[in-house]
């Protein structure tokens, strides 16, 4: 499919090559359990059992909280808030119980799907004084279990909330409810010639609330920075059903704390989001792509200095997969290597305003790069399938990885230095006891996604890797979670990433703007400080 | 001194101009009081008294709070935690109880300058025991009265705080001390070919931690975004001595909420910020300026467009004034204007890793907006003294204000369309009785600098004009503080731009953090909340 010549006697110009808006969704780096490790009724308790089978670990939920349970009173009441639109037939519920990893579920008997805020502050109002737990639910693509109920909690969808309230095509300013999905606010942009500052794989599915609520990373951050930085505004109703107005749409605004950053990554544990305005980009007008080979990760590093320095303002992603990943997409999925074999390989993308000069900036780089020894081998592709298929090898090694085996995948954040050093110290401290040990992961911004497989799950393994992989993470200031948030999963292990005073004053926070506890239970703060 | 021929002329390789390093500092916005409207002693409480003479504005300072007196005791506390660097000597004092404006003055009697966070700390703890007041100051550079006591507050001062911690030549993050000084920390980062994310006119004496803690916008911000986007880490002090790490040095760390989001633009009451960790660019290997003129703010804001558009990743800087700031400069400073008269005029600078690319992009983007007729004459310089003549047309409005009698000045952020018709409105409001009525600002980034003179300072003229422009911002749903923050002078206009509910939280915040309000005191938060 690639063509496999070297890149030196490609055109300049055949460097111009489509934009990315068609290429296939990322990798999500959640852990796919086989169908059969959960069944219906099962609740996530269960997740992860210790090394022994009996220990459960700290991934594992704690005991249900006192909340009240939900009674006919109760459905008579939501009926009146959100008519028509109170679900309770276990069927329809299936879907906001399960995770899309599949990985955990609840066992809620309640989705409630407001229209507007004034909805959601009603229904929050009431719950807080009856004392029923609520679990906040945008597209469900979370890979930590923050999405879905543990217990019974009440399923808060933002579905239905999926208007855009403004654009200014000026500014570049978008205002929207929080249950827009990021595709729809995406085309929607392009048509204006702008685009979204974040992209995921999940965006068919994604809610930019819930986006927002996770602080979720993806593709353009190297380019456009984190949603902190973003996000200009947001609207969000406290446990106690007060509406937090802090939708603004200015670009700067020092009157008091910014509140709404509380917000951002908080996972629905403070509050629910029910709108949000973000700055949007201009649509680039020119996007090439590159896959590169280097024979150390030393170079590779030194190769990301270079295009740094060389492509400048118009780099737009620089991210690398290992030979072992290499391996497991010719084994598993057929995938040719498009370039001769090497020890690491890196995709770059640009994206700029002058396809004239982004080719200019990338065959300059390109030839300094070769020049040098940087690079061993590389190619360009020319046609829109062909950007796919380069794309393809970074995008589908987690496909790759679900043929080899069971996999236990960790998203890290790291010293750029260090990245692949943690894939090399934990293969060495695994031996022969993992089938597959492989990095791939997003360069420019310090974070590996480390992913393990064995030929089942295998407690032994897991005992050998954690908390190992946390202790070498922490050992070295970086975190634990990435771009994926604690949820139910990670939460006990935050540790690891944030001093204890900085999780007491956490707490401080939940208690402060929940002090029931009712907002999305069990989630992202640790069980000690319940 | 700067070449009035049309661009047009100009060669495109002559578009291929020096850096900006060496430009003179941009106008800061605060309000010049002649040196006699302030004495030694005569406290800020007197600060803008209303139209009748008697009745404070909401500008005034409240009633001292009841926090302790310094005694000798509390002295000799101090000079163990900080031996040698308690200062007490009214003459040395006298610099940090007077604002940079000259505006406002404390009258604290106690100077201390800790080394270390250690220091910081063990002042704080011993501070919230004896319920002493502190006001943390970096270079005392602020434009609201923030950064300096009100009453007899201890002046906490960064400014032996001054060492860089780490630099990552690889992720361009810089750890240093929060008392580093822009200019410094920015000539260090040089040398390693990197640059700040900001950049302010007050970069020579103003503290990396005091343009956190007030959220410092600045001329980068259109390009590298705010400092809730770049600052990565904070380590900061809280009011009862505990030490907050969150001085990661991470790009990506979804753990657990964002707690120094909260610290950011909460001029220092909230914490003590000791040390930032933060995100540095490329340097841009080369820059561009051009001087524009329009006919209608309308074209302006058309241009402005196209600019996007056709300079997309290179434009660093979209700047106005109007043809009352150029006649300000034509009379006071006997400034020429480099091109023929026009309602309007731009400053655009590009800042690219390529000076070819950059000055054909420059060159392609003025011939469209000639041949469209948005632009009515303009200009380039092609020599270092040249660039910074062209600056100094937008620099030093605020110096030719200060010749054009008192100076009411206001720092409003708006809709970017909607900008220019404050001014216009404002001078129909005030018909005669203004003698100018001047905009100018960052159209980039919606921030308009709105300046009314008079022949001398004139209560009915201050009645006139407040709270009409507060009002006006706010049917805008604008900030009446874009930049600055709020501090002394503006805390009580905060519900102009933010609902009661949001300051109400702030409150609980501010309680949660520091409940003897010991930070920082009668700043930031409006009265009524006390």
């Amino acid at each position: 499919m690639v063509n496999n010549s070297s890149f030196l006697c490609c055109s300049l110009f055949a460097l111009i090559l489509q934009s990315w808006w068609g290429r296939p969704p990322v990798d999500l780096c959640g852990s796919f359990l086989p169908a059969t490790s959960w069944q219906s009724g099962v609740c996530c308790r269960k997740l992860h059992s210790g090394a022994d089978g009996s220990k459960p670990s700290p991934a594992a939920a704690p005991d249900r909280r006192p909340f009240s349970r939900i009674t006919r009173e109760d459905l008579d009441s939501f009926r009146k808030i959100v008519p028509g639109r109170v679900i309770t037939d276990p069927d329809l519920l299936e879907s906001s119980n399960v995770d899309w990893l599949k990985s955990v579920r609840g066992s809620s008997e309640v989705l409630l799907r407001p229209q507007t805020t004034e909805e959601v502050s009603k229904i929050l109002k009431y719950c807080n004084g009856r004392n029923l737990a609520l679990n906040p639910q945008g597209g469900n693509t979370g890979l930590v279990g923050g999405s879905v109920p543990v217990y019974d909690e009440i399923v808060l969808s933002t579905a239905l909330m999926n208007n855009i309230l403004t654009f200014d095509g000026i500014s570049g300013i978008l205002t929207c409810q929080a249950g827009c999905v990021l595709e729809n606010v995406s085309i929607y942009l392009e048509e204006r010639d702008y685009i979204m500052p974040l992209d995921l794989g999940a965006k068919g599915s994604c809610h930019i609330g819930g986006n927002v609520a996770t602080n979720a990373g993806g593709l353009r951050l190297l380019r456009y920075g984190s949603l902190h930085g973003t996000v200009l505004g947001l609207e969000v109703v406290l446990a106690d059903g007060r509406v937090l107005d802090c939708l603004a749409t200015l670009r700067k605004d020092n009157t008091g704390y910014d509140l709404k950053q509380l917000f951002i990554g908080s996972e629905g544990t403070l509050g629910v989001i029910t709108a949000v305005s973000i700055l949007c980009p201009r649509k680039p007008k020119s996007v090439n792509v590159v896959f590169l080979g280097c024979e150390t990760f030393e170079q590779l590093l030194k190769t990301f200095q270079l295009c740094r320095g060389m492509l400048g303002e118009i780099m737009s992603a620089y991210e690398f997969l290992d030979s072992e990943c290499m391996r497991l997409l010719n084994t598993h999925l057929k995938l040719p290597n498009p370039i001769s074999d090497c020890s690491f390989y890196v995709v770059i993308e640009t994206s700029g305003s002058d396809p004239t000069h982004d080719g200019e900036k990338l065959h300059n780089f390109l030839e300094e790069a070769m020049n040098s020894s940087l690079v061993t081998d590389g190619t360009v592709a020319t046609e829109d399938s062909k950007i796919k298929a380069l794309w393809s090898m970074r995008e589908r090694v987690t496909e790759a990885l679900t043929h080899d085996g069971f996999t236990y995948k960790y998203d890290i954040s790291l010293p750029v230095e260090r990245i692949y050093q943690l894939v090399t110290d934990m293969r060495e401290h695994l031996g022969g006891r993992a089938k597959s040990v492989v990095g791939y992961g997003h360069v420019g911004d310090g974070n590996l996604h480390l992913n393990i497989t064995s030929p089942a799950k295998d407690p032994a393994l897991l005992a050998a890797i954690e908390p190992f992989v946390y202790e070498w993470t922490a050992s070295c200031h970086g975190s634990i979670s990435a771009e994926h948030g604690l949820g139910l999963k990670k939460r006990n292990y935050i540790y690891y990433s944030k001093p204890r005073q900085v999780v007491a004053l956490m707490g401080d926070i939940k208690a402060m703007l929940d002090p029931k506890g009712i907002l999305n239970p069990y989630k992202t703060l640790p069980d000690d400080l319940k």
